[in-house]
């Protein structure tokens, strides 16, 4: 009989982050697939930005001097063709918002800053040398490191990446992720079942809240019912993926064969059981080079520490370098009470900077309407009994949240 | 020469999310392929959960009487062949978590709360009727709504769906969405340009972010460049796409025949225009039953209003009940202006509920940089001009934001 361990959530969250270290293998890939992909390797800018020094306003470009009549000798306009040309001290060109400063001018003062503007000359304040000039490369310097390795790629890369005319995207290579389930006394979802068969869950909402999240992954079945084809099976497949998530059957009182298959396969457990709830039940470790979670058989549980333990590790497991959950911060809108001695993984629905735990805490781990009822997580450690009303909590959002109650603007 | 609205942003959003109404088209599709899509009928739990009465604890079951001593005549397991029974009032039996409490019987003491336990008898305190009881159907009950329409299909919806061996799964058609760009002059990313030709930006980071909030696009190429071809080819698209998406050309100044061509074929407007910094020139309106959106042609505005006025107003079209961003609320890190005489779109960065403006608000809307240093957008109404640090501000996320600091656990 296994006996679990008893270490804390964010020891468990901690302990697989460690032991997460991308392969180094990438490959090259065309822009438009890249999205949510892991650069593998720095980029760096192909071009300068502004590619040419030029003008930030509709004004007069000068040389700065003392000078405050200049005479206006010439206009330019964006995307004239440029050449460069003599000018005094004393002289101006107009220029236009985004046309080239030719070489030899250093300053712009926009119309309305003059003191008097005919077609002939004008007049002008003083002004600081330099005012009103986009320097070439002052955003982007050609050569400079533009994104870095280990960056998620985001729409919003993508338009950089696409400015730079850069489209073979140096990304690390996707994980290859097996989910498994126990339990031969599950049903298939598309299986017809009497109402007190179970369906298998798990593997379907593991995939889902992956795939969520960039990740593919393979269904590839069932764990056999007995140790030995259990150590066979794993065997076959443990080369082939990079990582294994299975749920159920580690379970203080289970049947143990699943764990035992592992060990005897080479697994190097980080933990085997966390004092949370719910998901006590919960195993992460390595074997060979595969990394292995064993979640909990309750599909509220497995569906919690998939997102909350797995999710930040594949981050991290795939080259991303920034791979722990945002937290905002909310207002807990009800009192409730939580068991001091663990830690607890706590579901609830966040909306305006408000946070309410979902049904004052009182919820089965055999339940699912908790989880389709809320839309995010609080973790809490360890050591505190009663949650006050007003207290401000830090809440993870499931998702980028949508609601229906207009809340955008400021002021 | 065409003259720009001046709505507010917020005006400008809610007359896109008033005119969009989903088309009441829609198909069954398998569960697997379910992420994401939007429900287009209310689903009814076709099980109980739970599917039967059960106990909640390891304990007793008893039918509730006065009697405190009660004979322990059999014991119950989870997974044990149902079978009703007599039972008298002074009889017990002894039943596991997860059990079938036998109809006869009502009430269940936990072990540890028993005065006294033997293998024959057990001594009980006063318990109240109903105790440690999981009546059938009490988390669902069978026939009942157990998801709405409009509903955004998530893992967790997946779980309980699953659960309920529900697989085939109404969901509103998915949007046709064509993305065009004016500007012969821009290179397609793989074409090879000079420093100072300019890449085709906003049609692939427009893609990526439809992308990445669930919807399928096609660049369908460059707007042709006279007025005459432009109609033609609008004609021949429009009816063909629920959603056109544009950008440039429709700025104070720009050769305005896309506007123009819009208009000859039908389109009824809703703006053009919006007093809005960056962003100004923005057009949405309906053609037939074609959606428009004319972005700007700069690719900052363009991304942040498609992400702001887009991506709801998609939301609404695809059925979604759900379409405002949820904001969060952070702490203002520093000092910034803005011109009070319009509304504004500000970049920024959040982290651990504190956020900070890009650079001051100091960056031209022909930059990109802000966008990828940033991963939050501040909507602020006109009539401020100095955001103080300190202030708590209504931000909306990009995205599930992952960070490298471990601010998760509360206590």
């Amino acid at each position: 009989m296994t006996v679990l361990d008893n270490i804390s959530f964010s020891e468990a969250l901690e302990l697989c982050l460690k032991n997460a270290n991308p392969k180094d293998i990438s490959e090259n890939i065309y822009i438009n697939e890249a999205l949510n992909r892991i650069l593998a390797k720095d980029i760096t800018a192909k071009r300068n930005s502004p590619v040419f020094t030029n003008s930030a306003m509709d004004g007069f470009a000068f040389k700065h001097s003392p000078n405050k009549k200049l005479k206006v000798i010439k206009t330019i306009y964006a995307g004239d063709k440029y050449e460069d040309f003599e000018i005094k001290d004393d002289e101006c060109v107009r220029i236009m918002t985004g046309a080239r400063v030719p070489e030899s001018l250093d300053t712009v003062i926009p119309i309305e800053k003059c003191e008097e503007v005919t077609d002939e000359y004008i007049i002008i304040p003083e002004i600081k040398k330099g005012a009103n000039v986009r320097l070439k490369g002052e955003e982007i310097k050609k050569g400079n490191v533009l994104i870095k390795k280990g960056e998620t790629i985001t729409p919003e890369i993508i338009a950089m990446l696409v400015s730079q005319g850069i489209v073979n995207i140096p990304v690390y290579t996707k994980l290859k992720i097996a989910i498994l389930s126990t339990g031969n006394e599950l049903k298939e979802p598309w299986e017809s079942a009497d109402e007190e068969e179970i369906y298998n869950v798990n593997s379907y909402s593991i995939q889902a809240l992956l795939k969520k999240h960039g990740f593919e992954s393979d269904i590839i079945g069932l764990i056999p019912d007995s140790l030995e084809k259990t150590v066979e099976y794993i065997n076959n497949i443990k080369n082939d993926y990079d990582v294994i998530i299975t749920s159920g059957g580690i379970s203080f009182g289970d049947a143990d064969f699943l764990y035992e298959a592992f060990k005897q396969n080479g697994l190097k457990e980080f933990f085997h059981g966390i004092m949370v709830k719910p998901g006590r039940p919960t195993m992460a470790g390595i074997m060979d080079n595969t990394f292995v979670f064993a979640m909990p058989g309750n599909p509220l549980s497995a569906y919690i520490n998939t997102f909350a333990l797995a999710i930040p590790t594949l981050k991290k497991l795939s080259g991303a370098d920034k791979y722990y959950f945002q937290t905002v911060y909310a207002k807990n809108k009800s009192d409730f009470k939580a068991n001091p001695k663990k830690d607890h993984t706590i579901l609830g629905y966040y909306e305006n900077g408000e946070w309410e735990v979902f049904n004052g805490y009182k919820y089965g781990s055999g339940m699912l309407t908790p989880l389709i009822k809320s839309n995010s997580l609080m973790l809490l450690n360890k050591g505190k009994e009663v949650i006050k009303k007003g207290e401000m909590l830090k809440i993870i959002l499931f998702d980028t949240v949508f609601t229906n109650k207009n809340n955008l603007f400021n002021i």
